[in-house]
């Protein structure tokens, strides 16, 4: 398609890093969204988010903790008011966190909670918003699937590709990778049933960015913030049917499983 | 390495299907394991396995419910007991479930008990167990890994294969497949740092067997239980260092992420 221009976007886990980062390049484009929902646990201690939204009229920030789904209907049901009775184009399911660990002591607790944060939470967030998503997918551009259109956007990592095994060197992770694999699958069966319904699924690697979770392994990545989300908004804008279910890096590569 | 014949041997989910056939034919070996524990949640219930220990003084029937990290623990001080000193050669992590589900309605639920039962409880049957098949891998043969020195079976499915999908046209079931997805990423891992202690570990997928957990989705498999368990002996006795951390069918085939 070329320009990513959806009309209304959510991001989860808004309040920092690459949460926050989308939502600044999402208000800093040419035409953005008409309505932007970034979404975080605690709102009132959200300061940066609440700057930008004192600046941008189109910028709502929500409280929702993925963990919860008790908040994810709650927070459906606010987007689905300001909506007034359009759809909503792009979900993005960004929401992490990780935990050093090995694979000798990993715990049960850990395990449950990534678990918990990045599959059931955008399995979730996919089930809760699919009537939003849909009437997106019927009301937006026909020409096939898109970003602009109606999607979900799961972000993984390649940690999470069995192949791959990304930053093994420098932390087993294992609740992390395993989470992360799973998500891989959701993405995939996502893919095949939500294309049915007008609606793009895919999962994307950010990068290893600098700052970011997991910086605290000894490695010292190079990748600014920055630069993983405009990569990130530029791969949103090529995506199309043929994606539906695929994993891709910030560049644009597709990656193994 | 050509023949199989650890000494000691533990199944989990043993009071039925693949884990039940399993222990038969555990049993009917030229040279059975000297120690064969069956664990299932509730022995008292497990008429086939009592009806077999009944005949074999090498069968012990171990109460065993992997959801629960302290039942864990106790199996393993009554496997200790009973090993006398000695280690534990083969650790099959076979007990599972599967429920049908929709990508649209899949419960949080059903989500977290599969991954507890196939990953969690796979995990912490490893970490509870590693002192036995540590001091297996220290004592039994030296010449590289093997299923007669120590070794970990995670029973996977091709279900949670991302690339595969199997039976996508007769079902789902995303708990299912989320969890064994996450299996194959512990699975690798362990591959990579338990070679280190002399201990193999694989994950494989027993095929799509008769009377199996899946087959009320309207797909009538032709596979045997028999045969699946024939051909996972099979397997067992080939594997070596190089096959760490791999994903094998029944039939000895390398399967994809």
């Amino acid at each position: 398609m070329g320009v990513l221009e959806p009309s209304s976007v959510l991001v989860t886990g808004a309040n920092r890093g690459l949460g926050l980062e989308l939502v600044r390049q999402f208000l800093q484009m040419p035409k953005p969204p008409q309505m932007l929902f970034a979404t975080c646990r605690n709102p009132s201690v959200a300061q940066d988010l609440r700057e930008l939204a004192a600046q941008h009229s189109n910028l709502r920030i929500l409280r929702l903790d993925v963990e919860s789904k008790a908040s994810i209907q709650e927070a459906f049901v606010s987007v689905k008011d300001q909506l007034k009775g359009l759809g909503l184009n792009l979900l993005i399911n960004n929401a992490g966190r990780v935990f050093s660990s090995s694979v000798f002591s990993e715990s049960e607790e850990n395990m449950h909670l990534l678990y918990q944060i990045h599959v059931i939470g955008s399995l979730k967030m996919s089930q809760t918003f699919l009537p939003l998503l849909k009437k997106a997918a019927q009301t937006g551009p026909q020409d096939g699937l898109s970003c602009n259109r109606a999607a979900v956007i799961n972000v993984s990592s390649a940690a999470g590709s069995i192949t791959t095994l990304l930053g093994w060197e420098y932390g087993h992770i294992l609740s992390y990778r395993c989470s992360k694999a799973a998500l891989n699958m959701l993405t995939q069966c996502q893919g095949l049933v939500l294309k049915e319904e007008g609606i793009l699924c895919i999962a994307i690697h950010p990068g290893w960015v600098q700052g970011e979770m997991g910086s605290s392994s000894g490695y010292m990545p190079t990748l600014k913030k920055e630069e993983s989300v405009q990569g990130m908004l530029n791969v949103f804008s090529t995506l199309s049917e043929e994606n539906s279910g695929g994993f891709y890096s910030w560049e644009g590569k597709v990656l193994p499983w």
